[in-house]
């Protein structure tokens, strides 16, 4: 079915126009639960539904011994029927998504996901094909650099799913090639790339927070943040008109990890305010697993809080 | 979604037409499956597709044990993800089928199910809704006499399910309320019912093979028994116009288990020839699951296959 096709049967869905779709990509340990699990905390369980597209693999751990391909590989999932699931939960509809238990590597009983007004999907392909990304209305890639990145990934893997630190060294070496070739082209297509790293010509002592470059961009419409910047100018992040990698407008914010909280704070209030609802804004923005709040990852939760919440107009 | 929309859907479905959809609905153990397996050994693998609707019980045999009715309840099934998945199969598309284990009473891993040109859908419930009733191209609903069916779950549940005959006994009488409910008004969607029982007024020895009405209901187009009767008159069968339930016309075949298989023979070659296929008439059709071939059976299945290989004009 052609994606122009998706996009208008969910703007004809039968009584609402189906919920708002965010996806959040990246690879293995990028951090989508972290993200996720704010903004559901925000949101509340009525106002969303999440879930994890890597749950769509084709075969348990066992059987990967025996196929020429990594979990990252699509022929190692079940790609069209993620994607007719994600078609289903954009038109309002209930799904049963399978379930991968990532403790015990098992395929095992599927479970009911049923459409709230915000669905958050995150996961290895979620922008794969075409046709999965007409389901969304917001798109995001977690990029962190290679290295940060196999350090959570050792620090989750050797703690929640039973492997050793040279065991996780192997396989980001075995799933290198097919990272290359089809997680990380899905930065091209989101909306918005998140990627941490250290400032350069900065020596921070170690335990700094990471900074981070959140690229915008006009893909979607984001919150004014010239505008806002302009108003409360801060050290602690800065805006920057530039150029894409394919040579399109992009608005690069560029958030120092080292700045004092209160500042970005500015920033966050303003797009909260933005938003007009009553309440305050959700403590739960930015917490990291280890309950230390970190602000790129609380701008983006604020920033897709906007999009999710916002009316459409 | 409005059942005619899905009639119209099927038909505008991109590239081909979808498969041709085939429900056999019935209560338990009342020979759903020794039908199917007939049907899908004379179609072969590359032309038929099969599957159990029971596989989308909501909750496992533990669960059940705190819920407050059976398996044969609609409120114990994902019916609607039952309707969702028919829809996707009609249209021509794969679904990731729940499976419920018998043996264990557990939900288990899901499997890939790929529609071919015929996709025959088995169960308790297939014709439950107006919406999966619209995804069918042909109905039949077995309805074997009550202490007939008793005794086939009997033997059933006690050699394959782990059951004592006792606990079979309570769980037939638990769950007749329901039956009555829900299970038994298919009848009335079906295009063709068979009903097993003995001849009235007959005092045949026990063995002898049962005896069946097949009710033809002008639904859709069955082949013209009528004229076939005419040409080759037998002792084996006869078909009677007579008044459904409802008053509407409908032909009545009452297929005589103590005949001699010859004479049906004739009427079934006729049924075969009529499809102008090349092949002979397959040895499949009418075996049951001890090996001995029963005619109305046997008979069903050829009318069910008249349906599924005729193109339709």
């Amino acid at each position: 079915m052609p994606a122009k096709l998706v996009r208008i049967q969910r703007s004809a869905a039968p009584g609402a126009a189906g919920p708002t779709m965010l996806a959040i990509a990246g690879d293995s340990a990028a951090g989508k639960t972290t993200l996720t699990r704010g903004l559901v905390a925000a949101l509340g369980q009525a106002e969303s539904t999440s879930m994890c597209t890597d749950d769509y693999h084709r075969y348990d751990r066992a059987e990967r011994r025996s196929v020429p391909f990594t979990p990252l590989h699509p022929d190692c999932n079940y790609i069209h029927i993620m994607e007719q699931h994600l078609q289903l939960l954009a038109t309002g509809q209930s799904i049963l998504k399978p379930v991968y238990d990532h403790g015990s590597g098992t395929l095992t009983r599927p479970e009911l996901v049923e459409p709230t007004s915000c669905v958050i999907i995150e996961g290895l392909l979620p922008l794969h094909t075409k046709l999965a990304r007409a389901c969304f209305d917001v798109t995001v890639y977690l990029a962190p650099p290679e290295d940060v990145r196999a350090g959570w990934k050792t620090a989750r893997d050797t703690a929640k799913r039973g492997y050793t630190a040279e065991q996780v060294a192997t396989e980001l070496q075995r799933r290198e090639p097919e990272a290359q070739a089809y997680i990380r082209p899905q930065q091209r297509d989101a909306d918005i790339v998140i990627s941490f790293g250290p400032i350069e010509g900065r020596a921070d002592p170690p335990g700094t927070p990471l900074s981070a470059t959140v690229l915008l961009r006009p893909t979607i419409r984001h919150p004014n943040l010239a505008a806002i910047l302009a108003e409360a100018p801060t050290r602690a992040m800065h805006l920057k008109l530039m150029r894409d990698t394919d040579g399109s407008p992009v608005d690069a914010l560029h958030i120092h990890g080292y700045a004092p909280a209160e500042e970005s704070n500015i920033v966050a209030k303003a797009i909260w305010d933005a938003l007009g609802v009553p309440e305050p804004m959700p403590a739960s923005l930015g917490l990291l697993e280890n309950g230390v709040c970190n602000e790129p990852v609380r701008l983006v939760q604020l920033i897709l809080l906007y999009h999710l919440l916002r009316t459409p107009t």
